[in-house]
């Protein structure tokens, strides 16, 4: 007979278990060992749901999420867990909201090395602490193995608080507004490609995964309109331009050859087939912005390390029935960008 | 060359891909034939988050999050669809807040055919109306299948706004508090159980999933103190009882003869080895409360057709240094309850 709130620590297993995901003295145990030294004590009040701070107009709440099933789970540059809060937080920001709050939903595959578990936990943690923005509340769940290595998802789930009005919204965009992106382009993609084939590139390819609240958040109290933003994820910059045309109604013009790429990842591209175009990116953004604001929001958004390589890289034309993104290539032809029916890589987020 | 916003419609495809997980024009059809159809039209403004209605004191805001791997994915009593609704609201509801908003994370394994997912969908959106609770935003991600048949997890987070004042926590638990149980026990794990195994129990047993917000948003709305509420899920009422006598740090006692079982859950327990005190449950709470109250929350929460039964099933006792539940059997012998160390059944919720 042994007492009720004081069991004998469980033995330190080496490797999540099914039994890891029961809500009892294991999952305890998980949260103890792992997620508590880094996400912090929860509150002492509630155990199921946790009191949000620092929000002042429940009038201006927005809510998003995401599922992370990116494969590796580890690659260069970044993980599952910074991109889980980067992810979130960019969704969060390009919608014009200053994040207030993350929850964090684990889906754990039995075999995965506690060791494994704690660098991804821990990555997590200092990427939203370097944000500001706290995980709140959590939830652990386990599955058996997929594949080989065991890996895990991670849903985070942000709440924001709108800090321009009107918010970025592909209903703002005017003819003439300037299309900016904030860095250079399909370098995660390429990284995860290249850390899941095990690809030695000549020179090493790093994620781009990165969050952008410094440069947004000050991009939004500094009065510049911006019309629209978007986060060019699964799909690429040419997916999300696709779908910012189609729900502006408005024909979009771009120059290929301003997009800004680094030579080793435009050589991974072209030797393996892929559209730089529509490889995935973690770090960057869409923004539209008026002709007459260009100046402002570029010097704005050099100053910040995330977004010094911003530059102009097209406009958008007038209203269309049938709105178009046509790109102008380096070769001097014209392309119309189509949306792609999916992501060229699977599970590159 | 094809047009970028008017792709043309991809054909039919009769079960998942891992393309559909994409954010492309396939992720795009999954919403418009399958999501939107259940949870109604996105937001016009925002396309990465939803803007949170209903909100009015910002300092009262809660979080949660629930991940939902359960197996089969559908069941006598219920579906991993409704559970995802339920389950979060639940844990808002115990934490004494009205849920104000759901988001919905969906991971899909490759294969899962879509009128199954619209089936799961279509439940969930169910669900969620008849709460009031709008399913604001949500996410689409594809992984390769891991079992047979395919299935698909569901993270759902809440927020909540808190509407009760102190709300329940193990801290407020006093010496002479009763435990009341809302419901019967151990019949969601025993369905699931009958489910995944294809038992051919003697009588049919449905879970009993089932959100709680009639019974305790008007219970919170009496002026009846409430001094802790958990929804006893993973663990069953064993595994929440040990959690709230260990947070609270007084010893417990129940006594099993009083706790509903239905005849036919005991003998499926009886048969297959399972202890009712620690399988899960979907549709009930322990509630505790002063003892003069009882009468008064006993009678408010039988008039609820989901609280019908509750009754009181044991007291709070001394606060201890080492707390205790302890529980008179039917023998009337007593027996210290013990934490789990993980479900009986995995994927259980």
């Amino acid at each position: 007979m042994t007492s009720c709130p004081l069991p004998t620590p469980p033995s330190r297993y080496p490797a999540v278990t099914l039994a890891h995901g029961g809500g009892g003295t294991l999952t305890g145990d998980l949260i103890r060992r792992i997620f508590l030294p880094a996400f912090g004590a929860p509150t002492p009040t509630l155990r199921d749901a946790a009191p949000v701070p620092g929000a002042t107009d429940p009038a201006r709440l927005v809510l998003t999420t995401d599922s992370h099933v990116v494969r590796p789970i580890e690659f260069p540059g970044g993980d599952i867990g910074k991109l889980s809060v980067t992810g979130t937080v960019n969704d969060l920001l390009v919608s014009g909201a200053r994040p207030l709050a993350l929850t964090a939903g684990f889906i754990l595959e039995e075999g995965l090395p506690l060791e494994t578990l704690r660098r991804i936990v821990d990555s997590m943690a200092a990427e939203a602490a370097s944000i500001g923005v706290p995980v709140l509340t959590g939830d652990t769940k386990t599955v058996e193995r997929a594949g080989d290595p065991p890996g895990l998802y991670i849903n985070t789930a942000g709440l924001g608080e709108l800090v321009i009005d009107p918010p970025p919204a592909p209903e703002n965009i005017v003819p003439g507004d300037a299309i900016l992106l904030t860095g250079d382009i399909a370098r995660h993609g390429m990284a995860v490609m290249g850390a899941r084939h095990d690809l030695a590139f000549a020179e090493p390819l790093a994620s781009d995964c990165a969050n952008l609240a410094p440069p947004l958040l000050d991009l939004y109290s500094s009065g510049i309109p911006v019309h629209a933003a978007r986060d060019p994820t699964r799909g690429g910059v040419g997916g999300a331009l696709c779908e910012l045309a189609a729900a502006s109604g408005h024909d979009f013009e771009i120059t290929e050859q301003t997009l800004p790429i680094l030579p080793p990842v435009r050589t991974a591209c072209d030797l393996l087939g892929f559209d730089p175009l529509y490889v995935a990116n973690e770090g960057c953004a869409l923004l539209l912005v008026p002709a007459p604001s260009v100046p402002a929001a570029l010097d704005l958004l050099r100053r910040h390390p995330a977004t010094a390589q911003t530059t102009p890289i097209g406009r958008v034309l007038s209203p269309s029935p049938s709105p178009t993104v046509l790109s102008l290539t380096a070769l001097g032809t014209r392309r119309r960008l189509t949306p792609p029916p999916g992501e060229q890589l699977p599970r590159i987020c």
